[in-house]
């Protein structure tokens, strides 16, 4: 499953220059969320300070290999014809450009993902990232041309196959199995 | 974390029975999805047949525990009291006649959840459930007074718990190692 394909330093080191990627920028719009709802948010997950720093770990672990994750998860959607309108043109045909363009930005994701302060920004890049599979934002941040949204459903029922192939990935550098599980199951009651 | 109390014959036997439990009745009102979406959604989650077999064997180890589950997770909830409106009263003083109540369709959930087909009353009976959070159908049931909706993040969230405390459940009965992994990552690519 492990792609060896090193994560290109663009999407490493210099994510600031990835077109259409605005993490903290003022691009991004407010979300409706405060400070205090993103605290519920980490008490309702459970996430820990303990598991905070697991998830720095993990960063160490996925960032070179956050390329060969997102050409994995392209493969599985790929498996899914009735999906093809989402990500190529209406039709289902592909639409290389759009595709090369979004790359980059859904790999820096993964390491934002491990990386990034829960703060306000955090916060509006996240609901952004949701608009941007939304009839709102879908489609703007390159000029393609595919279906005009995601359906929630699929994203969400998408998490399962992220967090079930994470584990291969995680454990990709020889990290004991023990760490493994805790950099798998953070957030980890 | 595992609580020894054996779940209710009601729960396990003659849910039925259970006050304001509408599951496969004329009382849950149709789903939008058809069962295209439904294996349009299968796919997304990459549930195979091997994962629905597994499913049926976790459902044989969490039956009898799905009342010392739903208490673990009441457990936690009732640590973040900005929580407790949305099961209490209003003003988050308890309300047990709701709790009670909401109980053993809340232990149900998890036996429905492993060894319910997959058919038109599963899209029905999972939107009825959502209805029910929402300001929709948030107390009607149970004719009860509390907060008239419970915003989606928080039970999206919550899911993490639920996932991350299945573990445990799940090896409670001395299960192999590998059967536990193949339980709980089930949908598992």
């Amino acid at each position: 499953m492990t792609d060896h394909t090193p994560t290109p330093e663009l999407v490493t080191r210099n994510p600031e220059q990835i077109p259409g990627y605005t993490y903290g920028t003022d691009k991004v719009s407010p979300s409706p969320l405060t400070l205090l709802d993103l605290d519920r948010l980490k008490e309702a997950v459970w996430l820990t300070a303990d598991d905070e720093q697991a998830l720095r770990e993990t960063a160490e672990v996925l960032a070179d290999q956050a390329e060969g994750m997102v050409t994995a998860y392209r493969a599985r959607l790929g498996d899914q014809p009735w999906r093809a309108g989402y990500s190529g043109h209406p039709d289902g045909t592909p639409n290389p450009e759009y595709s090369a363009a979004s790359k980059p930005r859904f790999d820096r994701w993964i390491i934002d993902a491990c990386t990034r302060p829960l703060d306000q920004h955090w916060l509006d890049c996240q609901r952004e990232i949701g608009l941007r599979h939304s009839a709102v934002k879908k489609n703007k941040t390159d000029n393609a041309d595919s279906l005009d949204r995601v359906p929630m459903r699929y994203l969400l029922a998408f998490t399962a196959v992220v967090i079930a192939t994470a584990r291969g990935f995680l454990a990709a550098k020889g990290a004991p199995l023990e760490q493994v599980d805790r950099m798998h199951s953070a957030p980890n009651p």
